[in-house]
């Protein structure tokens, strides 16, 4: 009686389910360390929170004034001038606002191929035609957007162009710029998905394209330099567009955790998160480091990989036909597990490649899982 | 060039900001009674909970799987068998959910009138189509859903039909079995929007719909019992369909904050939750009382108004030709607010309606409010 929804449930969270035997390890789950979050100061920073009984009453659905104040400062300190944000349930929850507010059934988004498969899932939710832009070591080719733009005329770009997910790549500057040119003579919204930006170990940093265009939405979060499970992110967008995701969030859960956005804001007050995040990038750093140094003799002659700068994660190539979804499940038998890239995905997948995540395990399960993938591989 | 969308935020909330002077005794909320909150308790509950790093984590979609248990055993112990539940950000999550999931564009979707107003914001939010059933002093009038059934063949019935928001009117056991028996014959699906039942200040309980047909999507919310702040709701439903509402959760947020739900596990393992729900209904049922007798020297001979039995909102109904939202304006000027009734209504508004909610205030405040309204009435 009910439709039957054309969206199936991200292979990725399916997986984890099936990688959390204890004996895996897995470079699936784009996971931060557990063992680096800042519990003992999170931990004081409810307690501060919780000493004021308002942070147990419902609240307006902009978020928290302070907080958003703080995020605001932190962004402008970061190049990003920003007067305003909306606090939403992790930047996951501002996809789905953003799709809601500006995707009608059979409007165009297009996305970098391979993207975030959650973000796919979003779009399409609420009925959009997702239409693929090529890639390369630079990020998304400005040549393949043209022709997908004068093409299908797309209402959305989504991408995520600072460490991206899956690859790990960055968009250049230069096309950046173009990018924002485009946008503007087109009139399509970009979406810049930057979960990862402040995880940099080497290089220097490129300017958010919400700092060069108007017609972004930029979207934040604390997942990835504070703690996902506090689901808090943060969305920019010129104030007419801003009043509307308003809105659409009071529909979607009214607003997000006071009990949370008190614990954020206090936290940050209190904390050099600055410094926390320059911690965790010396530790990912080194984790990725450790991660493409045994590359080589883990994977198959012929296997190309991306060679990020910062985030999370390595792209990977194999030589030949091969389904890397079928080679998962020998690597299960190994403990050993990845993410395939099919999902990633919009159109046609490419099943020779595959996701690993550097972050989750630390440098002695690095090599000891390049260990078991290498058996996998021989 | 983005849609606009055809939904208006929520006169209630925007109310809220405008009677957040602390001169303003507000009866427009509803919002629970912050002094009760059982902050200390909650307080603690963080903290251990915070001991475990695994609480900053990403965690499952469908919920901490100790809280689910709990909420599953609390709500088979009330009279309703439930194996399973989905943890949603508060239930105004679960609704967007269920009209996510079900409703494509143009479905109907039959309501109570006048109902939850922010209900009525989700189902315009996917494009549905809303038609108002009438009711009276016993909840939705059977005769009245009969014939909207019969015209519309609706996909969705939406009610809250125990102490409703706006009116307080709880639904009739003889007219929850007659429902229950439609819903089955024409297969539509019944939402059954539970946030007030546990709060009862006289008579006894009704059993809830879901109860007697499987047909019925149950939400419930830690926001009246517990805390709104926290933003926990939770949704029972056919096992089918909670699969597929655990999808469309994991696009719109990944999970509901790994935190809140640990936090709230610990607590309902740990305290009393009936002795408080007992506190908060004898605190309540006081101020219920206290409301009840002050209005007939509050407002003018003629004007009529709902009785609750528990929940926290009186619904009333002035007479004569008056816009209550005009009185509103005037009512401010004498620092005390109240809900004027058309956004209630999906369709044509009765403007001589108003809701007062009598939970936030003392008895104190109630009658000092009550005084101010006397002379907005005069």
């Amino acid at each position: 009686m009910h439709r039957t929804l054309s969206v199936a449930s991200s292979p990725v969270r399916d997986l984890l389910a099936l990688t959390s035997r204890p004996e895996v390890i897995s470079f699936a789950g784009g996971l931060p360390a557990p063992e680096l979050f800042d519990l003992d100061a999170l931990r004081a920073a409810y307690s501060v929170a919780l000493q004021d009984r308002s942070v147990l009453q419902y609240a307006p659905t902009e978020g928290n004034s302070v907080l958003r104040s703080l995020v605001s400062e932190r962004l402008t300190g970061r190049g990003l001038p920003t007067s305003d944000v909306l606090i939403t349930s992790g930047s996951q929850q501002a996809l789905t606002l953003v799709a809601t507010a500006l995707l009608e059934q059979g409007a165009v988004v297009a996305v970098e191929e391979p993207t975030y498969l959650a973000a796919l899932q979003c779009f399409q939710m609420v009925g959009a035609r997702i239409v693929p832009v090529a890639s390369d070591a630079d990020g998304l080719s400005v040549a393949s957007l043209r022709s997908v733009v004068a093409a299908e005329r797309p209402t959305v770009l989504y991408l995520v162009p600072t460490f991206a997910n899956p690859t790990g790549r960055t968009l250049s500057a230069a096309r950046r710029a173009e990018i924002a040119a485009l946008a503007e003579e087109h009139s399509f919204w970009v979406v810049e998905d930057d979960p990862y930006g402040e995880l940099r170990y080497r290089g220097s940093a490129v300017a958010p394209l919400a700092a060069i265009s108007d017609r972004t939405i930029y979207l934040g979060s604390f997942s990835k330099i504070g703690a996902p499970g506090m689901r808090l992110g943060w969305l920019r967008a010129p104030a007419e567009l801003l009043r509307t995701l308003v809105i659409v969030k009071q529909a979607a859960d009214l607003h997000t955790s006071t009990v949370d956005q008190a614990a954020a804001a206090v936290y940050l007050a209190h904390n050099d998160l600055d410094a926390h995040v320059a911690r965790l990038c010396v530790a990912y750093g080194a984790r990725r480091d450790t991660m493409i140094e045994a590359l080589p003799a883990a994977v198959p002659d012929g296997t190309t990989w991306t060679d990020p700068d910062g985030g999370m994660f390595v792209w990977l190539r194999l030589p030949g036909v091969v389904d890397s979804a079928e080679l998962l499940k020998e690597a299960l038998s190994y403990d050993v597990a990845f993410v395939p890239g099919a999902p990633f995905f919009a159109t046609t997948p490419d099943r020779a490649t595959f996701r690993m995540s550097f972050t989750t395990n630390t440098p002695e399960e690095i090599v000891e899982g390049m260990a078991r993938l290498a058996k996998v591989f021989r």
